[in-house]
């Protein structure tokens, strides 16, 4: 049986980079039981002033893409380097699979087993909001940890990006050169938040279409206005299968760093990240709370069979629902 | 001064379809004051009964497509079949403006005119909920006032297309012929929700490009997944200045009527359409009742402080907020 660590043994062995305690650390947010979190809570609140120094990138891009061959080579060659890398995934098919993009780490073995990286999955069985929550709090216990760059990966479905972007620095969409439609196969709300666009396994017979690629997504790229950060979004080729043109992408990353960092934007993006995450807390606790209450959901079951039969328009039962709510509070 | 009309003189006039007082009841729902709100709330649930009859149609296209023609000589066809149309719009540009794509109603001079029309601007000075909101509710005065077609005018900017497509039965994209990037103009989300594809200004030089076009919407809508409806997105050209087309589009909406009535897909959405737009209202009062509260405020202030300062995780000052807002309840 697993000794039960205390609250400081778990903050002394972040700080000092225990990949076993940190993944305690981590267990203990994503728990279900109220004592954990509150653990967890407590550990996050006094690890926080050692957090932030790390550079976070979102990785997306649809199935097929080589998602993860391109986030093991290029988690190699960044651990390679002397980094330490920490890859972390938001996952919203997890929640009905419980299963996890990450969770099969066999798909990243070289790199899952290189002393400088470290590989966690999304967590299950959770919103999305909550996977989002869970994943900001690893985050922040990965750099306390002393990880310098921390990998988010996520899935080309939509709202993830959306909730991706809202936690990284940089943000990273794969693509594929294919046989047209190239614009077509992802979001276009998701290329418009894109920082690069990196056209993957452009090697072999597929150079030449990555190159025709890459011009078109230059153009497509032209159409949207600049982003606040000054940024104008470049589009890259790579051969995450024979590591060719990751230093690339590596160093378009350090320009943006070091570009937004001297414009202040990075730093003002990140206040403002906290200041979103916690608004979004705010709201999901005071929807959930009101929602989880037996006699509002009561109130409300009655109220939507009105609404259902045309006896009251939605407008008036929500006006009644939280007058009832506002009363039987008193 | 206009007299005081009792709420039993405002239903009467609505249900005989007097306009004058049709307009005076939606000014009542439209109103900042809590008394005419009340008022106005009373008026809609008595008429009720009489609404859901007519079909509602959203119309959206970037500006440039030529909307407003659309929608005169669209709606004068139907009016001059027999039918009664109002026109209203859902604009987020008029909370900032305070103008509003309908305001100038010489833009509409000849349908404005006709004896089956009525044509109401988009409220402003409200956000984009509170517009919808208030959108809704003018639509079920038009219905009782016997309007049995209602055209919902939007702007092609995402989030109001959203949330037109929630309160209306057949979703219709505007688009034109370009040279080339026809499919960029517009998000792709936005194509996502169009139950047709109409390509205006079919008319004199364009038509060929506008043929070329139809073909071209028509392999891009093919990408797309079935919707709940089993409905197949069709693509139609037309040109509203000279007229043509637009029996085409209407016989097709009709369709879509026939075979979702047949289906139970047609009053299934629309049961649906209530039950989220309940929840809507639900969840925006119980934000802004929060929100509005100047201790939550005062709180929220100290705690955005903490997180900026670095001192708290968003995510702990977001769990304190609500244990000082349940405790300062009691």
């Amino acid at each position: 049986m697993r000794k039960r660590l205390s609250e400081e043994d778990l903050k002394e062995g972040i700080l000092s980079s225990d990949r076993v305690i940190l993944s305690r650390a981590i267990t203990l947010i994503e728990s279900s039981l109220s004592a954990d979190r509150l653990t967890g809570d407590h550990i996050i609140n006094q690890i926080l002033a050692y957090t932030g120094k790390s550079l976070r990138i979102g990785i997306t891009g649809v199935p097929g893409v080589g998602k993860s061959t391109f986030i093991e080579s290029f988690g190699l060659t960044l651990c390679d380097m002397g980094h330490k890398v920490a890859v972390l995934a938001v996952d919203p098919s997890s929640q009905k699979s419980g299963g996890s993009i990450l969770g099969d780490k066999t798909r990243m073995e070289r790199l899952s087993n290189h002393k400088n990286a470290f590989i966690r999955p999304s967590p299950t069985g959770q919103s999305l909001g909550g996977v989002a929550n869970k994943t900001r709090e690893t985050l922040l216990l990965c750099e306390a940890a002393g990880f310098d760059i921390i990998l988010i990966e996520t899935v080309g479905v939509g709202q993830s990006e959306v909730t991706v972007k809202g936690m990284v620095d940089f943000f990273l969409l794969l693509m594929l050169a294919g046989a047209g439609d190239e614009l077509q196969g992802i979001k276009k709300g998701i290329m418009e938040m894109a920082d690069a666009v990196v056209i993957n396994k452009a090697d072999g017979e597929n150079i030449i279409a990555s190159k025709q690629a890459k011009i078109e997504y230059e153009n497509a790229l032209h159409l949207f206005p600049p982003s606040g950060s000054g940024w104008y979004p470049r589009v890259l080729t790579c051969s995450a299968v024979k590591n060719e043109g990751l230093m690339n992408i590596w160093e378009i990353i350090l320009e943006f760093r070091n570009k937004t960092k001297e414009s202040g934007y990075f730093d003002h993006k990140r206040q403002q990240q906290n200041i979103d995450w916690m608004h979004e807390s705010i709201k999901n606790s005071l929807l959930a709370n009101f929602f989880e209450d037996g006699v509002i959901n009561k109130k409300l079951k009655e109220l939507t069979q009105k609404v259902i039969e045309g006896l009251m328009t939605p407008q008036s039962a929500a006006n009644q629902l939280l007058d009832f709510s506002s009363k039987s509070a008193k």
